[in-house]
């Protein structure tokens, strides 16, 4: 059996997620609870952490690497973002490292920013330890669906580029806090609806967003489509929105997409690429601490 | 003084508000409540009216016109929608009039639907009667600031074609129930901020609405402006746009923009088309209650 070398963690601000990992970063174990960032009271990270992990290591030999929001301001050690650009080198080398009271070795991951060509600013915490995990040449697009989706420029294996969709929190909120609340109460199973919106979302006639958004009411109203469908055309209206927009951000890269992330929201995101024709292939799972172990040796802590 | 003929009564969903007027429009009395269509029980609608008119003609002989969502699914008559074009006279021919049980002669204006090039649907109510009211010549856009904003192509008097924007709608939802509600709690007075805003909407940089989203909540965390700026900055960024969606919806019409209605938001509509250059002129008030009128007259009702 492959000897335990390192302790991963995900910590998120709603949720928890640890591995035991050997120097390959195969998985020996696995835990994850609720214990998110919010969650933490007076600043118990550390009381948080050994509860989960403590188990697999109660000489507290193993070190910890972790990534996440954990490096934000609600987090542990609250760390600078890293320009772009940025792979597992710069990323280890602008690891936060300390010994905490308990004597447990700690590694935090930072996170990037990114300048556009007009100045305007990106972030992001957690999703580049999960990019470091992807072995690609040449130059690639990768997207990491979500409550703030990225889309991820990678050049032989270096983030150069980046930008946030506000995706998935403007999703919820326009569906539960506009008019459209009226019809996304129910909500049917309906692909071909998704992908109408899709289509519709990544049209680009010059309606714009704003006013395919009402398009979602005046159709009901009219019985264009039953009411029950505004929710999944909605979704697909977004999210092809957002694969337009990203088309002009890399109009360049070639190559399938990758999907790294989402969980749930991954198949969703593959389906809306197929809709439009756009290649894509799904990054594995765990991408957040295959990224850790990649770092941890590039720092020389395994 | 003027002879009272006609009363005018414009009814939404959370609003009341009714003139008593001559023949010619010009307003003698006025009153206003609450009085919404939503607050109304067990379909009480005549007496709601009367409540508040009937002080003016306890005879009942004076027609009422009404006009907003009282020909909605939640209001006194659900009406069909009329296609457009349709300018006051069409509106006249398509009144929904009827006695009520206590004697009172009414007379309801439907609202209007319009199919885009692509087959998208678009609808109004209670917009066509304020549109009715302009006297322009030849071809304008006119814009109506709101929950949903309408925009509005009059020929010789007529719509012709109209698009809606969520951006009332979308604003409330946005600042209240994203991660940018972290941030907009606080609201300063920023017109410069207001003005970035716009700016930013209206760039065709291919950014797209998702992406500039994002970036009020990054670009408060890397300190490029002050977080109080937040919501100022998101409704510029959510008006900018809308007007940039505009322009691509009547790319030929010449002549200033007519803003109309809107109250508050009237100015910060005006002061959004002057960061952008654009010409605009602002309608007289009351233009639901003048163009009642002339549609009133167009029936024969005075």
């Amino acid at each position: 059996m492959s000897e335990p070398r390192l302790i991963g963690v995900d910590w998120g601000t709603t949720s928890f997620r640890a591995v035991l990992m050997d120097g390959d970063g195969a998985i020996l174990d696995r835990t994850a609870s609720g214990d998110g960032l919010l969650s933490v009271t007076d600043r118990g990270f550390e009381a948080v952490l050994e509860r989960a992990v403590g188990g697999w290591d109660r000489a507290r030999a193993l070190p910890v690497i972790a990534s996440g929001m954990v490096t934000s301001r609600s987090g542990w050690v609250e760390t600078a973002y890293l320009p772009c650009p940025a792979g597992a080198a710069e990323l280890a080398g602008a690891l936060t490292r300390f010994t905490t009271e308990g004597g447990r070795r700690i590694a935090l991951i930072t996170g990037l920013s990114f300048r556009h060509a007009d100045g305007a600013p990106d972030v992001m915490r957690g999703e580049e330890t999960q990019i470091a995990s992807l072995r690609l040449a040449g130059t690639r697009l990768a997207v990491m669906p979500g409550t703030h989706s990225k889309w991820v420029r990678v050049e032989d294996g270096r983030i150069t580029a980046f930008r946030t969709a506000m995706t998935g929190d403007a999703f919820a909120a326009l569906r539960d806090h506009t008019v459209l609340k009226l019809t996304t109460a129910e909500r049917a199973d309906a692909p071909e609806a998704f992908a109408a919106g899709v289509a519709l979302g990544a049209a680009e006639s010059g309606a714009g967003l704003l006013g395919k958004l009402f398009r979602q009411r005046a159709g009901s109203l009219l019985g264009d489509f039953p009411a029950s469908e505004t929710a999944e055309r909605l979704s697909g209206l977004l999210i092809g929105t957002e694969i337009a927009e990203a088309r002009h951000f890399a109009p360049d890269v070639s190559g399938s997409m990758v999907i790294v992330g989402g969980e749930a929201l991954a198949a969703r995101y593959a389906a809306a690429l197929d809709v439009l024709g756009i290649a894509h292939e799904t990054a594995p799972a765990d991408a957040a601490f295959a990224g850790q172990v990649r770092i941890a040796v590039a720092a020389g802590l395994v």
